[in-house]
């Protein structure tokens, strides 16, 4: 194979790959935006198993690594953009085919099985119906690190596949320092007097879904390259990067659910719909990593979106809307946004708590991967963690250890990267802040400035730096928590204390 | 190839195929139901280019011709599935590779460009923007005749391609009949002076979607195997035989366009529903033709849906959810769904006169393919014939000449097939009443013995047998144009004379 017929091999199943998950990206946007038709599952499902293994069979052809070895071997010669694609290819590749085939397989069914018992096993908070299931998807875990190879701990190889670059070694620095501040902070919260007004009331939908077009423009998402759907369970969705999906659900007692799932969102869809162009030919217009592509959608969700600046914008539209909100002043609302309080459910958490509830999943996956503790702990170790950490104890499986797919579906290792997404934003914040005046670009309105500066410094990178080379590069500095422990220790005493 | 590689080889591309087409049906529905975001276009096209591009050239690919022919060595030994799978594949093939691939490539590159500036054309009715475009795809058809092969007019080589086994020899007799009694039967009613009254108001579009529902529902057309959307320009789309879509547009000021369209595209549906599964992995689960598809859709649209019966039915839930409904009685709802007058544009014609514009069409198709008119002769002549059959001359070219996408995107001989369908289904009717008390099911709101009787001697056979020998099957007699000039001659007399 000569260097031309590598490139061009490449470029190929590029090419393939970027049509066939095109088609299945709107296969399930379709489904999750319109409905699937009662008995049009069993024939759906067998033509996007096509579709999806006709992408697997061509990644996975001989083909693919005789380009990449021989690409290697003429790597000096090759631009940037085409060196990116070969590592990325070849990393993939060769993790792909370290795992024995027949068990990549037979886990492949292990965990379709495993997320629909899990259905089951919370709704009925039947741990016994599901223990077998994490047992042998644990063991399968245990196995991949092994296949996948790591230098110090073997979780790291599980964290690496969802976060390059992260290791036991520097989570647990991350999360003692986040233990440290707040968990005394959310005591001494839980403790004192001085609770924020909760916002109650009807908010009709028509005028819930005219707000979503606001805070779509304000956060600076393009709806001339994507469109807006209602869902279920909120996502964000790249058909190409010229047509990026986001989706909301709208409840009408919890308007601020709507709000907030919408900025959140459009982060994401920000982050996709700035990554250059030109990488895409090369495969390479990705995010960094899954925890990069959260601090996207935090950055705007929480520290855009919750800070007072914005609640200086948001209260005269939602007293335009709604006359509920006619006795509201700024401040109140302020704090409504930034209610802080124990919880039990990760996805109901609020910006303070959010990162604890990662700590307890981090702190039993990495015990589990090394065997010191056992599946059938998992329920009382949880409750115990939740209580130490949070001071709140599950009184149902269903609110403790099975609120979470993740597990049945083979993701273990990827809880972490929610939590250090959230404190890649705030450590980019912390940044733009040195040259821009973020609170007055919001309460203009206009959050070019900074939208700008990440579409410079992180978008438009795609995947071509590792998320903590992309951070120095950034902000000059390595990952570092502290300044998302102090962002929230600073915020949440001047609200609370 | 053995005959069992063969048979795999096949099943192989028909499952491919299969996924792939099921992508691009989805693209589609999409861009229809939800819009195309603004600048969203050339990405998006570029995947829907590689999906159609991969269908193309896998069935291309040389190994479909090896187990084609393998296949027909020892075509004894096959099942009857899989010879008509190896029938059409063959067919198919042979008539792709007849065309050679530079022209067929130009081709598609000056068909897309024309159906642009028809589009332009059409709003300034410019003929002179488009005849240069016209001359080269009436060339081309003419190859394509030679291409394709016939045996006494080259038009049936391109009437043949939309409609199996349709010649000028048949389809001269079948529009002469129809001319014969049709046009002087328009003639009387356009003199005499008992018009219906037309329904005017403005109706609500919610209460419209709630009367689509019941409208599907009465049709018998499945929705747990199907969804509806709204589009500009409605259509059937059958995403899989368990996900069939419908779509409608509702106008406020026009209720007739969505009940009727609904009507016609379930039975364009339900066609597709009850083309039996076992036929999908041999490829054959389609149509028996283009004409035989719109038999369905006229069937429920115009036998059923424009009967006195069915107006009994809807008058009542036109009342309930209309006020301008309470004057009106079954009799004056009759005759309001079937206003029959000369007009001039195809899409909006009524029951009666619809063959007649059709009929225009393959008078001036036939004779441009043999060179006896010329391009250029296009616009006066179909002015001409406007005036002679129908009885009204066009006085733009936008409501002449230039108002169908047809010629400009190279189909040529496909309007025959909306005339002959209408036929189809009226021949069809016929036999059904001869069993079956089709006004009385209508009237009980259970339309499921006709549509019983279509499943099993039309739907479930797929494209085993050509239109005509299906149509002998299920009514025991070839094709035969007098039914449908008798229905139409004895329903409008009644109605006017």
């Amino acid at each position: 194979m000569t260097k031309q017929q590598a490139l061009q091999t490449l470029f190929d199943k590029i090419e393939a790959g970027r049509a066939l998950s095109i088609a299945g990206s709107l296969i399930h946007w379709d489904a999750a935006t319109t409905g699937v038709p009662e008995k049009s599952l069993p024939k759906r499902s067998a033509a996007t198993g096509w579709l999806y293994g006709e992408q697997f069979r061509r990644f996975i052809a001989p083909d693919t690594l005789e380009a990449v070895e021989t690409l290697e071997t003429v790597k000096k010669e090759l631009t940037e953009y085409e060196q990116v694609m070969v590592r990325e290819i070849g990393r993939e590749y060769r993790k792909l085919k370290a795992v024995p085939p027949e068990e990549y397989q037979a886990y492949c069914a292990l965990t379709a099985e495993a997320e629909n018992v899990w259905e089951t096993a919370r709704e009925k908070c039947d741990y016994d119906m599901i223990q077998p299931y994490y047992e042998k998807i644990m063991e399968y875990q245990r196995r991949l690190c092994d296949w996948y190879g790591y230098e110090k701990h073997p979780y790291d190889a599980l964290l690496d596949d969802y976060e390059k670059g992260a290791t036991v070694e520097k989570l647990d620095i991350f999360f003692s320092t986040l233990r440290e501040k707040i968990v005394p902070l959310l005591k001494k919260i839980t403790e004192q007097s001085n609770k924020p007004e909760e916002i109650t009331g009807v908010f009709d939908l028509e005028k819930q879904r005219e707000l979503t077009i606001w805070l779509a423009d304000f956060t600076g998402y393009d709806r001339t390259r994507g469109k807006i759907g209602e869902v279920e369970h909120p996502f964000c969705s790249t058909i190409t990067p010229d047509d990026v999906r986001i989706t909301t659900k709208y409840h009408e007692k919890n308007i601020l659910s709507s709000i907030y799932s919408v900025i959140h969102e459009c982060g994401h869809a920000i982050y996709e719909q700035n990554m250059d162009g030109e990488k895409t030919k090369y495969g390479i217009a990705n995010e960094a990593s899954m925890g990069m592509h959260e601090s996207q959608s935090r950055l705007y969700e929480n520290i855009v979106g919750r800070s007072r600046a914005f609640t200086e914008r948001l209260l005269p539209r939602l007293q335009e809307k709604f006359d509920y909100f006619k006795q509201w002043d700024e401040e109140m609302l302020y704090r409504a946004v930034n209610i802080a309080r124990p919880s039990l459910i990760r996805i109901e958490a609020d910006e303070l708590t959010y990162s604890l509830h990662i700590m307890v999943r981090y702190e039993l996956e990495k015990d589990i991967i090394t065997g010191k503790i056992k599946v059938s702990d998992l329920p009382g170790l949880w409750a115990d963690k939740y209580e130490e950490i949070i001071g709140m104890r599950p009184k149902t499986l269903a609110e403790g250890v099975l609120q979470d797919v993740h597990w049945s579906g083979g993701m273990v290792g990827y809880f972490p990267s929610y939590a250090i997404g959230t404190a890649y934003g705030v450590q980019m914040m912390h940044e733009i802040k040195k040259s821009i005046d973020v609170d007055a670009a919001v309460r203009k309105e206009n959050l070019s400035p900074i939208t700008n500066w990440l579409a410079e410094n992180i978008h438009k990178h795609g995947e071509v730096y590792s998320p903590d080379e992309l951070l120095k590069k950034a902000t000059g500095e390595s990952f570092n928590p502290a300044y998302y422990a102090n962002y929230l220790e600073e915020k949440f005493t001047k609200l609370y204390l």
